[in-house]
């Protein structure tokens, strides 16, 4: 894929349907409730109608991607696991012992796991290849990835969206593993938003005070010398991001361009979702958040997505992990709406309800 | 049920078994993610462990308390529903169309519908029947309830506690119907925590802007006129309470007395569960919140508690509408701490991880 490719691409994303959103709210009105009074439970089920062009009953096939990649800057001792955690972990999704998988279990997900960069072969059929390389370059030396890299990254995550709309996916859910990756999304966010990376870069998975102030200084020092142009989401991911960021960033954009209700998980994809949000602002009506990562900065995103993180767990893990989760609040709020019984059915007088939203 | 015979259940109050608690954390220690980083699901597995004294596999007996009653205060037109609602609403408790009944169907829990003082006579045998008056006395112009009213409240939310144990329940939710409820869980909430009714009260269900002035004024009245003593629990709840309030107070003791995990619903259920904490801080052992309600003064109360919310929805329902979510969620942390592997199983050091927590 080329940069006109993706352009065009990115300009045929539609905004969702603002009529079938204000269907649905006014059907909602009608239930047997104080006006507003579910809060977001009305509001995700309207937005999924707005995706979907009509209120669905349920959401059956729910997939969570994940993104798995390495990232060269894990030659400045700036994490506390080794890079070789990242093919393991990978390994481990395809087992029945990862976090997100363990909730994708208990709440009727799947996964589908994707080597985009991993420094390692795999011989697993559950773990889709997509390698670009084996890891990205150490973005404290010049550019992580070259712009066709970043681009082919892109490309992957639009394919596997595409790939799963047309085995019927209801709703997709982001994760990512890759040792590095909170320090790589950090210099990202930085990059987009000019944010002071003091305030910003947070502990990741678990780091030492010493890594941690490593890690704030690797940071700087690579938007320093690759000196990214903020208005050029590309440049700034082909300098300082990673083939799992820029992956999952295709993955919002084909999810806004095919319709798709998209979940965003933690920091790396808020990140992501930062990333495809500012290519074109519809992609944000597909979005639907899940929990406020513990990383700072999360909330920064959340603000200019203008979305509202729905789960408060103080999780950190990634890899998806809130998804499960959102997935099925998501589902209770159009559960909720299409079995709640209207003012008439309760024998109560919907004028009597004051609207104070 | 007299006021030394409360006093005694409630001295025979225990904490959770600390070192249950830490066991369990122990456990999930050792599972393979960075340590800590589930965050709140790690802490509410570990404290159910702390409750039951093991790490139960699933919660299968889930049950929500819906205390109904009516308040005198309705006749000085502070509520946009005219009292009759409270009947409605309850009898509609027993249909399968209100919003707590259609999320407990998603969810898998069950409703346990209570009269404990609603101004109708009930012919459903889906209600169960511990009607104390037909709605309180006017806050505004004297004490709501007796003492005797107030302690039978009480003794009603522990005996239908104690029936649930009986059956095996493996936690509780605690929801309410009442019109006028907000105001006199509004005004229970200031007279304990000597706040500001005007920076306290809501706008409940939904008022207009006359009423809600109005609101507030009748609050700061029938707290001017009763003069309740903030160091008396029963005094206060007594004087500007409600039945519904008082029996879920009851409730929240109850379940502290026999280690069951309680639920905490929306802000009049938090009020009820601030009164069973002042009584006996040992309460919060056993207590979960759900959601933050959109009332003002829910957040003081989470905070009195030492208690985060897991949910952040926006929703001002009541009816104990987030407990079967909250349920999933807790559940979910079962199921997951329980189905994770080691660090052993996903051939990782744990070493290689740093405790950040």
């Amino acid at each position: 894929m080329n940069k006109a490719k993706l352009n065009q691409i990115i300009t045929s994303i539609e905004s969702a349907d603002k009529l079938a959103f204000r269907d649905a709210m006014t059907y909602i009105d009608n239930l047997t409730k104080p006006i507003g009074s579910l809060g977001y439970m009305e509001l995700m089920a309207s937005k999924i109608a707005s995706i979907k062009g009509f209120m669905p009953k349920e959401l059956k096939n729910k997939k969570i991607i994940i993104m798995c990649s390495d990232n060269g800057v894990v030659e400045e001792n700036i994490s506390s696991c080794p890079e070789k955690t990242t093919a393991l972990v990978t390994e481990n999704f395809t087992k029945e012992i990862t976090g997100v998988k363990v909730l994708s279990n208990y709440y009727g997900s799947e996964l589908t796991v994707v080597d985009v960069g991993v420094n390692h072969d795999f011989n697993n059929p559950k773990i889709i290849n997509k390698k670009i390389g084996y890891g990205t370059k150490n973005m404290m030396k010049g550019r992580a990835m070259s712009i066709d890299e970043t681009l082919k990254a892109i490309e992957i995550g639009m394919e596997i969206v595409e790939d799963l709309k047309d085995k019927n996916v209801d709703i997709i859910g982001t994760g990512e593993m890759g040792i590095c990756n909170t320090a790589t999304s950090a210099a990202v966010f930085c990059a987009l938003t000019d944010s002071n990376v003091d305030k910003i870069v947070g502990k990741g998975g678990g780091v030492t005070e010493l890594q941690y102030e490593n890690k704030k200084r690797v940071i700087k020092k690579a938007i320093e010398i690759n000196d990214p142009n903020k208005e050029d989401v590309i440049d700034v991911l082909s300098k300082v991001g990673g083939y799992d960021i820029a992956a999952l960033c295709g993955c919002f954009l084909a999810a806004a361009r095919y319709k798709i209700p998209i979940v965003i998980d933690g920091f790396i994809s808020s990140v992501a979702a930062l990333c495809a949000y500012r290519l074109n602002p519809f992609c944000k009506d597909y979005m639907f958040p899940s929990h406020l990562s513990a990383e700072p900065g999360a909330s920064y995103i959340m603000q200019e997505l203008g979305l509202s993180p729905i789960l408060n767990l103080n999780m950190r893990l990634g890899e998806g992990s809130a998804c499960p989760i959102a997935f099925s609040i998501i589902e209770a709020s159009l559960y909720t709406m299409n079995n709640m019984g209207t003012f008439e059915a309760a024998n109560l007088d919907k004028k009597n309800y004051v609207d104070i939203r």
